[in-house]
């Protein structure tokens, strides 16, 4: 089974935990609708990869973290959406939890699917039970305060808030939990991981916001321009166009050389090249180029064609 | 130390540990909001109570349990209050998270508790790694879907919801959890103390409906009749006053009735009493008994002054 297919079974199995007849069914509904179809899934992913990296060896309890991972990251989508932060009506595409079943709902699937994320610890951390605190402690502190997700989102709410410090709380965070907690759910040591985590989070921030900057709703699948609009501390806007891109390969390139010495180097190399053409591709830095003068080249090109035999 | 004061220096600990310089000052300060100055505490209280039954041989894993428990419990207060659900003003007394940090701060704040509870788990169950897994779960099934506060807060948003299902969801599921959670700490099997956490539950959500009729809003300290404002299932509405109170007492004679055998049975016995007359003091009952007739007594009057020796 290729990765994708392995998260997309995992998330479906750990839904239907949640469910049964006992459940009010708008809530499992609406918990529903905040996970699938989903995006790319790049936290689980990263997190399956590194588990990879270090020999997989309890596979369910790789499959729970990046399950748990994320569920916290589709929750916060959930609420991030809501009316009183951006209110958006749509999310990959998609009409947004609030838009189909109401304020009250979407709050309370988010709830509900932050709960599921550690639930989905405890059932596959028993059988691992020396394994688990390390990896609830780790995904709790990408998650809450103060150097969480949720804390990112609350340096909403200040009135100065540094750009390095509310990107990596509020989109690094979860990256390095996804690192470090692929690690430990082998009973691997985190911390050489981290700097991996560390960096692509940066790097998927940066690219996030230039393309606020330079796509429309539609190439979004989410209402465009919405860094501006909420006055929120945004790459593009502190470096310009040119300058954030050049910001993005470089930490791209740190996340490449951070990789620790492990059999499947070579494809988790290749694998951070292809998320950096996914994540900022070669036709959006041409027309950045077009706009602003200058070559902007991100990837090796041997990466833009498909690659057999990546980890993931 | 009395239990109280164990409570809340357990509580004041573990909001220290989500604090740093680096946190989001605001954020912490409507975390801090929702939980201080706290109102009476009951299911931490049972949490200890049972683990005390117990044996109460790790202190610091049934402090955790205590900690996440009532974080729990405060998060789902600021969400509830929330304008979208009661657009509650006051709680216990004081105005609500959203009243004083506006509507973004109140739902990260009940974010940032429920993950800060499940850290509080994580760091005290790394002694204790063979009790964390059980402990996790029982909480997170106290909490979400199917069956825990956050569905019993689900069935307000569906246009069909049995009283008795609502009520074990909305309230009694907390309670089992505190009382299973409280056995787990101490390595103990949960089962036999799961009853009493339902007789209570639903023993507490029939009261706090009596209360919702009964009272004004500055005796509750939150707005009064909000049951029948929002069209929300109650005991009082089914049941009407009398009836409610009849179930009332019932419910609390099974309470006691179902403590396992240990060595402090009379002591829990007897607190569970003093529990029911604080839930529901005879000065209520003589006021609903004048207004519907019938004489309503509900503990035995020794109860009534206070009791040395209690367990908590």
């Amino acid at each position: 089974m290729d990765t994708m297919s392995r998260i997309q079974q995992a998330l479906h199995q750990q839904l239907d935990t949640a469910h049964s007849a006992s459940a009010p069914p708008r809530l499992m509904a609406a918990m529903r609708h905040a996970v699938f179809p989903g995006g790319a899934r790049i936290r689980p992913q990263l997190c399956l990869a590194v588990a990879h990296a270090c020999g997989d060896n309890a596979p369910a309890l790789s499959d729970a973290a990046a399950v748990a991972i994320e569920l916290l990251h589709c929750a916060s989508l959930v609420h991030d959406d809501m009316p009183c932060f951006d209110d958006a009506d749509t999310r990959r595409g998609q009409p947004t939890v609030h838009a189909v079943y109401g304020e009250p709902l979407a709050l309370l699937s988010g709830d509900g699917l932050i709960v599921l994320a550690f639930q989905s610890l405890a059932r596959a951390g028993a059988r691992h039970p020396e394994r688990l605190a390390g990896l609830l402690d780790t995904i709790c502190t990408g998650t809450g305060a103060p150097d969480g997700i949720v804390a990112g989102q609350a340096w909403e709410c200040e009135t100065h808030a540094s750009l390095s410090r509310y990107q990596r709380a509020k989109t690094g965070a979860l990256f390095v939990a996804s690192t470090c907690a692929g690690a430990q759910a082998t009973g691997a040591d985190p911390q050489g991981w981290r700097a991996l985590g560390e960096y692509l989070g940066e790097a998927y921030q940066v690219a996030d916001d230039i393309r606020d900057v330079m796509l429309n709703s539609t190439e979004l699948g989410k209402p465009a321009g919405q860094d501006a609009q909420h006055q929120r501390p945004s790459a593009a806007a502190d470096l310009g166009l040119l300058g954030a891109v050049d910001h993005f390969r470089g930490l791209m390139q740190h996340a490449v050389d951070s990789i620790p010495d492990c059999p499947s180097r070579n494809a988790l190399r290749h694998l951070v090249w292809q998320e950096s053409e996914r994540l900022m591709p070669q036709s959006t830095c041409d027309r950045i180029q077009q706009s602003h003068g200058g070559a902007v080249r991100l990837t090796p090109a041997s990466v833009r064609a498909p690659v057999r035999g990546a980890v993931v």
